[in-house]
């Protein structure tokens, strides 16, 4: 056997296990009985030690001087055991056990901290958190930048100086068109009482609609809608707010974008190392696509209306373009995960600039949420009510996810390029839209993207779908633009 | 850190990460999505070598030869330990990977044949497993008996001359009370259309009355009913066949007895190797006075009759004794899984005698059929119809699984002794019963048998429960002609 074969048997044993640890992370968040959590956790450690031996392997590191890549693909395979066998191997083993200990005791210190809105009382996990986390990006980097090395465990080979300056330009633009919008007329929002059954009917008519495979799926109901797994087993969940259709149907639309870059990976590359999407930035590109460009188009919409129509009666709103004002209201709020599409990305600058100085000892964990409230109030217009609808909101840093904000709002920017490519692509996109026909849309994304996993590296990923063209944020901002100058007649 | 605690904290972790295989199995035949499959077979198999690997670690060796047990539980878990240690060593590695792979080809080849009738198709593949098994019985035995090397799988410290003797005992007063049954008037069964939500509700409300702890569990729909997982997470599932409501009803309350075992290990032993049922005969002891002692007992089917009348309105049958005698009804046929009380234990001693001179070289494979059709013909009085019916009907030779039939009837046994002092402890027993109140029965084979989980050999928890009595054929023989004599006014 050489020793690439070699690695690629032991990248694919390690990545079996790691599927495994995913189905128990499903089987956890939607049908676990809820006395099993402490036997649960003891189970997941000793699935999470067996995967840090394979991963930290020296067997891994000698194969790595020898093997030869014989094609693109495996020379792909080879950059990103390489990476992760670096990274895995330049982690004291004192600190991931120190990570592994405090992570869901400073989860749960966050979930009692939040419930009492008591900043104090969560300040100390926070700072024990910063500065493990702080010690391993420096480990992790290895001289270079520590909040850039932990931010490429979720976005690789990106820096966070062009993110900072892409992110720089944006802001102002934002920031005007959100003042814009919320000076203007608001559009009435939808309401009523839209049943449980139904709202699940029409999720699952809209899985399909996206293309989701629900021989290679499932969908199921949890607390907070994400999706699992990869290759031939890939499952999505929703939730359900009998008042808010509107979440159950994007979030949906969302997790079924995640799922089809999971689904549409080349079979030939199952298990191996870019058998996966190639980044969460790559990932939240097919998500907010799917959910956004083309989930809250006018032309979409149109199509949703008439469903909602038939599955619930009549609405309150007066027709589809009212129901299209009402999917893209932008209001005055606090809470990133309930944000429109141009506010969400400001939410998402406030936490990079704030986790860099974090990570970069720029900025001490006291001094957060003066700095959070302060910035909120630049960007937003308005005060901060209480930490829970500021900085204790996400749960984000109280397990240690520094680096991780970035990737939304990267893959709003890319999801803005793949938009222009894809309306170059397929002229007559809208009126398949609006007969709620999304074949065409989403089998660009699986030809252009999805096929390849990580054959490439994220941006390279982006530009190979877009003839070339680097991802930058003018498609993104320009549609924003356009489309809420035209909504709210500005 | 002692050997001992060494030892336990090895085995704990191998225990939990067993506990993740099997709740990967549970998910298979329960939610699992049907394109998954062989995406999921390379992720048992990267499981099953991290376990293997563990199971045969030289490291437990030397720990074996300096561990001391400071207690008797500490004393049971070396026992454990060493007996599963010796049994995986003296397999050798190519031996074990030739069955993984013959397993499931083994599988699909015997599914094929059953569904074609066709014993000849499966021959060469029954040869092959045969083959191996002998040869691994006789690697684990060490010079000792080949079968009761396999048998002690499932029912360790029991040897197969006993249980022939206890057998041949039984079958001459099994083979005459079945004639006298099915030469009195049967008995009209129960008929009509009772839809699957009515029994699911009422299997639940059985399982809660069987004193399920659906915190530590839940209940699904499966192909074939099982119960899976140790500790606080123990699921179990059941079928619905709308013209048949017993066999939802009573593998239900047979799936509670199993999972009521494993749930009533007590907490200190969670994830050791004593925190779980000590054999399948034993556990089978427990799922069996569940459904039949229990559960079929004349008492509590007449509760069970007007909770079936609240549930679906009138019945076919007559009134509560007429409901008793449908559902302990006994007819001719040709499947161990639908047998009754009588014609169960027949099914299981032709398989045991056929399966020992099996693995003993007294039987070859290609005279199997000839030896199966003559033993039913001699104990059920009529000649098998076709191989369907027959050789062909369990899946368990097909995937190896020599030695484990006996322990099926070792649990009507010990059902049998236990139910004979249970009655003896609980005089009011059937005043309970007819209330559908289980609580003193299950609290008492919790206390007599479940919380000391795999503490005592398998006749030894038996005997602990029975006041030192060693377990013998003679309470259920005595049980089941009672019971049926009564029935059929022989």
């Amino acid at each position: 056997m050489s020793a690439y074969d070699e690695l690629i048997a032991h990248a694919r044993q390690t990545e079996a296990l790691a599927q495994v640890a995913g189905r128990l992370g499903w089987d956890q968040q939607t049908v676990m009985p809820r006395g099993a959590n402490a036997q649960r956790s003891e189970e997941m450690a000793a699935l999470e030690e067996v995967l840090h031996a394979r991963r930290t392997d020296p067997r891994l590191g000698e194969l790595l001087t020898q093997a030869e890549a014989p094609d693109a693909p495996a020379a792909a395979n080879l950059r990103e055991i390489a990476r992760d066998y670096a990274r895995n191997t330049r982690v004291p083993a004192r600190l991931a056990a120190e990570l592994a200990r405090l992570t869901p005791l400073a989860q749960s210190a966050w979930e009692e901290a939040r419930r009492a809105d008591d900043v104090a009382a969560f300040l100390p996990w926070l700072e024990q958190m910063v500065a493990l986390r702080r010690e391993e990006g420096q480990a992790i980097a290895n001289g270079g930048d520590p909040y850039d090395a932990l931010m490429a465990d979720y976005e690789p080979e990106t820096d966070s100086d062009t993110v900072a300056a892409t992110f720089a330009r944006m802001r102002p633009r934002l920031v005007a068109l959100r003042e814009a919008v919320l000076g203007a007329e608001a559009p009435p929002p939808l309401t009523g009482h839209f049943p449980q059954e139904g709202q699940l009917r029409l999720a699952r008519r809209l899985a399909e609609h996206f293309g989701y495979d629900f021989t290679r799926g499932r969908i199921d109901l949890a607390v907070h809608p994400f999706s699992s797994g990869s290759g031939t087993d890939v499952r999505i969940t929703t939730r359900v707010a009998v008042e808010e259709p509107f979440n159950c149907f994007f979030s949906t639309i969302h997790e079924v974008g995640h799922a089809a870059y999971e689904q549409g990976v080349d079979a030939t590359h199952l298990l191996t190392p870019i058998g996966r999407g190639v980044s969460m930035g790559a990932h939240e590109s097919q998500s907010r696509i799917y959910e956004n460009q083309l989930g809250r188009s006018r032309a979409f919409t149109s199509w949703l209306h008439g469903a909602m129509v038939q599955e619930f009666g009549a609405l309150s709103v007066a027709d589809a373009d009212a129901f299209y004002a009402a999917v893209n209201r932008v209001h005055s709020g606090f809470i990133r995960t309930e944000a429109d599409e141009i506010q969400y990305n400001l939410h998402i600058m406030l936490r990079f600039d704030l986790e860099r100085a974090l990570i970069r000892g720029k900025l001490e964990p006291a001094d957060l949420e003066e700095a959070w409230n302060a910035r909120f109030k630049a960007d937003f217009g308005y005060p901060v009510d209480r930490p829970a609808n500021g900085v204790l909101q996400d749960v984000h840093w109280s397990v240690g996810l520094f680096g991780y904000f970035p990737t939304y709002s990267l893959g709003n920017i890319y999801a803005g390029c793949l938009h222009q490519a894809l309306r170059a692509a397929v002229p007559d996109l809208d009126a398949q839209l609006a007969k709620g026909d999304l074949a065409a849309a989403t089998g660009w994304l699986r030809e252009k993207v999805q096929r390849f996993g990580a054959l490439r590296p994220p941006r390279e990923t982006i530009a190979h779908a877009c003839d070339g063209a680097a991802p930058h944020e003018g498609p993104l901002m320009e549609y924003l633009e356009a489309k809420f100058t035209d909504l709210y007649r500005l």
